[in-house]
């Protein structure tokens, strides 16, 4: 931590800002600038509260060195982790790019298993499918519950696709670690800290949605809670931030693949569906994301779009799924990995 | 609902989309422009997912007309909604104005009843402190949990302020109701459906805070979610959002004050502790606040925030706390409001 | 500046740094912390390109110290900027509160001084309205240009108010100069680099808005160049930023306003007719603007704005405005300053 | 035009807005809804203020139904827009893909040159660098002028590379298209209306870099403007748009190119090099943009990156670029494009 002191401050204030520095068992090297008088104050107190100082007298700025991540860094852990959906199943993180699919929300039977096989056949690895709805409105539908879920487990009995499904408060934790393959956890719910804990406890991978307003370090610090928590098998997913931007429901933050990959160890898919709200807009973004270096793909797929009861406008009918998987495995053997 | 149909819509395009809207239950009215079509869809289906219709063939966009919330316009209810934070005690939406303060977590006894006082003596009428906090780094202090709860209980029979305390969890809910006068939903708990509901359930008033990416109607739909629960004493609280900026931690967006007493009836308090993040700002944003037609205030205080274990940056101390309150009076009689 | 050298940084790229650092003619000091070594480069070299050192091999980071702002900071000069609107006439940033009202555009002569009177009666000093509209769209009413400019000088010769008015464009710098008292340049023109050292080199005080998207340092330096052109009368005027809220035209981010004051001398006026886009905010966010610190307003009025040509739905009425500058007297008051 | 009545509307207040409806020109048609009452005007009127309705007693909304650009849109013009960099030269918006790379800012001649043959040999089509500067600070380095417009026109003799070069001001255009075969207008100048103007008058082709906060339409509209001058040879490029985000210096906002592509007949490039603000993001977002159907890239080449003037940090250096047109030929391939 760097502390800057104002072009005005006094030698007391340097004192006491050297005093409080120390008595948080830092050690402090005063730097005497042109400008400007800086404090480094040196030691392993990632977790110091820096606004402390800054509001001490004579005080301009207070400049963190450290992230504030740690075992989601690439310092701790260099080598790239590696998810397995299932024991000895499908990876997410290794030279393969995953492709995981399904209706925003399981509907009934006929209709999850329907585009199971069909997620199955044009070589997806995992099945999505919302039995419990995190919904904006309290009218609107709120999933089938645990029935959602037994059909999930049916469809993978089929087809042998890995079941992720989300998990929206940590009383559901049990019942949906029961069915599913890998717990997901909402946008809406990253830094429900509580949820995360819980969701680390139990063994099972963790898909975690980066929050609609969250910075990287923010991201990093929710996977830290999971993976302080036990679970080191997080697959983050980039599925769009709000910005003034119109013509999208989201903005999808392509350039959150690179970055990870330079100070994070854990694998990045991307969510073009959440990422864009559009359907017109989710092959376009499947591809970009395929050959930005992202580990895989989380899309809406529905039978019927149309008679859809979440999420119509988002979700690609069959044929168009099949078609963009014939695309995106082009795009995939450009760049060296293989769906 | 307006569907806008495509300048080089087919007349059988046409027809599939006034068959759908028939099918939701609405009547259609197709109006025929000089550039375009437009279906007029008419009936009180409010909650018809939209989407639906916006990937048909020929369709270029859905304009809905009617707001997605309901029992929190004010159009279901004109009178404005006046919250007492106590059975017959301090009213939040009146022609009073509320100052809710204390510090930002419930640290040791001495700490809090010491603030709790001075909140009190300068004229506030609720006591805010946390016992449960949301971090957003697993390393940080995390609160007192209960014990933090029967501090805040002990300050309230010394001082009589009605104590307003954050529940981050389902879990927590009867435990923070059996000592709360007011339950606070945090920000980044505003979309957690599950909390909404429960917190509903119980009777006790609700402070809803708004969360930090949230639009005015998903902030109306996360107090309909509690209002449906149970509650109609929902306060609103503006607390900042997430932008650009960077010379504050929040850009507290003052107009959603305005936005909100024109389509609500509920009461409205900003918190220029967190809209800010930066003590000396705090002063200034309180006063517009006031003179902004808001109805109260959520203010951080701490005897010595220097050494405060969470936010140490955007707390006040316990003198410029009694300034504010000085100046804070002076506008407030500007304005016609008491404090 | 600091350069934080990575965690796996090796001595030769540290030697390298060191070397880079005192090539660009700053001196070194290097701190060997416990998890990171950091280059902090002294001396007064405001201007060196930080982005030279961040993509040598080791470095994690740059962090700057100085702003990049300095004859706009309270730094270089203490004292408030106090700018006369005319020679010996109102001035802004003193104890008085300035108000400078009148239509988006000029439209007619009558429409003008219809306005004008109005404002003087009820204790304006400025009158603003636009010769030369920056016009999204190319359909649009782009102004009266050079007949706008005479109907503002007449309406000051009838009323003595100041005039404020907006220059485009390099080549009309001169001919608006002869009429206005203020120049203004717009937000779409903050980062219009030509423009503003052509502002600054004509002798009058200017008015220069935040740009959409601009940060604090961004506006700041945009100030920077009028001044460093020849004119220290520089006006900051915050008018809303460009956020994902949609019930507003603009966040109008008020915590710019203290923001400012701590680190520049220069004035800040609020614009809350741009800063919202809807006349029901304006009131509000007018005596929020006074409460909150603001040198002066500047506010959009028409005797008739169902028949503007521009910005209808932002413009308050005669009436409307007259009620505004009443209450506006009495909060101006309750902060000790006069209107 | 829909206008949508408040709920509590008057029948006088109905009739009002009919008559102001037909008064603008337009048709009006009453449509009486289970909650609300709408009226649609009819008719093509583009450009009326709708802002004239918003404010009149009774009205809730007003909701557009056209675009408000015109001659951008593929309403007008179905077929793309494939537009020459120089005559019969390289085209961007056909089956090819361009990339247009080069410094920063034209430093010396030699730099350009080396730039300029690598360029060309790695199998680029346009080379860039600036000659007039945009910068935000005044004390930053402001480009070379006339002489790096020479040395431009130079090594497109050595080497037959369109030159794309910006114009920042009314007063230069004539000037920078003496020398280039393309001009640029900068984000900061996307709204700099007089500019467009004189830009659109000149033959040559323009390329519009869309403004750090632009939505889809002001992007469009600028785009307008140009068009309706005299130029149709528009080339929109993304550059990253102004965010929360702080690992990167802008969001670069892919999504921008399928939104494009559905609603104008314009081709569109990307800027991954500003896009991003960092060197190591460049090539991950490149190849995104090639999968994503851009049609073309802008990227930013500096033979000392760690000496270069200007923008150091974002710059690749000749080796790093060799490379990144490797892949970016493989991800063509891929979807069917030819670089």
């Amino acid at each position: 931590m760097i502390v800057v002191m104002s072009a005005d401050r006094t030698d007391d204030q340097l004192n006491h800002v050297v005093q409080m520095v120390e008595e948080m068992g830092l050690t402090s090297h005063v730097i005497y600038g042109t400008n400007r008088t800086v404090v480094a104050a040196v030691g392993d107190k990632r977790m110091v509260d820096k606004g402390a100082l800054e509001n001490l007298p004579g005080v301009e700025k207070i400049v963190p060195i450290l992230s504030p991540y740690k075992v989601a860094s690439r310092e701790v852990k260099q080598e790239k982790t590696i998810v397995e959906l299932q024991p000895g199943g499908a990876q997410i993180g290794g030279t393969g790019f995953g492709v995981i699919a399904g209706p925003c929300s399981v509907e009934d039977r006929s209709q999850l298993l329907e585009v199971a096989h069909a997620v199955k056949e044009a070589g997806g690895v995992g099945l999505r499918g919302g039995a419990f709805k995190p919904r904006t409105s309290p009218y609107s539908f709120q999933g089938l519950a645990e029935k959602g879920l037994e059909y999930l487990a049916e469809a993978r009995e089929q087809t042998g696709l890995a079941v992720v499904t989300e998990v929206l408060t940590v009383t559901h934790v049990d019942l949906v670690a029961r069915y599913a393959d890998v717990l997901q956890v909402g946008a809406r719910n990253m830094q429900n800290f509580m949820l995360l804990n819980t969701v680390g406890a139990q063994g099972k991978p963790v898909l975690l949605k980066r929050g609609m307003s969250a910075t990287l370090e923010e991201f990093l610090l929710a996977a830290e809670y999971i993976i302080n928590a036990g679970s080191s098998k997080v697959i983050l997913c980039e599925r769009g931030i709000r910005t003034f931007e119109q013509y999208c429901r989201n903005t999808l933050a392509l350039s959150m693949v690179p970055a990870v990959k330079r100070v994070s160890h854990l694998p990045i898919v991307v969510d073009p569906t959440h990422g864009t709200g559009h359907a017109y807009m989710v092959e376009s973004m499947s591809l970009a994301a395929i050959a930005g270096g992202a580990d895989g793909l989380l899309i809406e797929v529905h039978p019927d779009p149309e008679h859809a009861m979440t999420d119509a406008a988002q979700q690609l009918d069959i044929p168009h799924f099949q078609q963009l998987m014939i695309k995106a495995r082009r795009v995939a053997e450009a760049v060296d990995r293989k769906i």
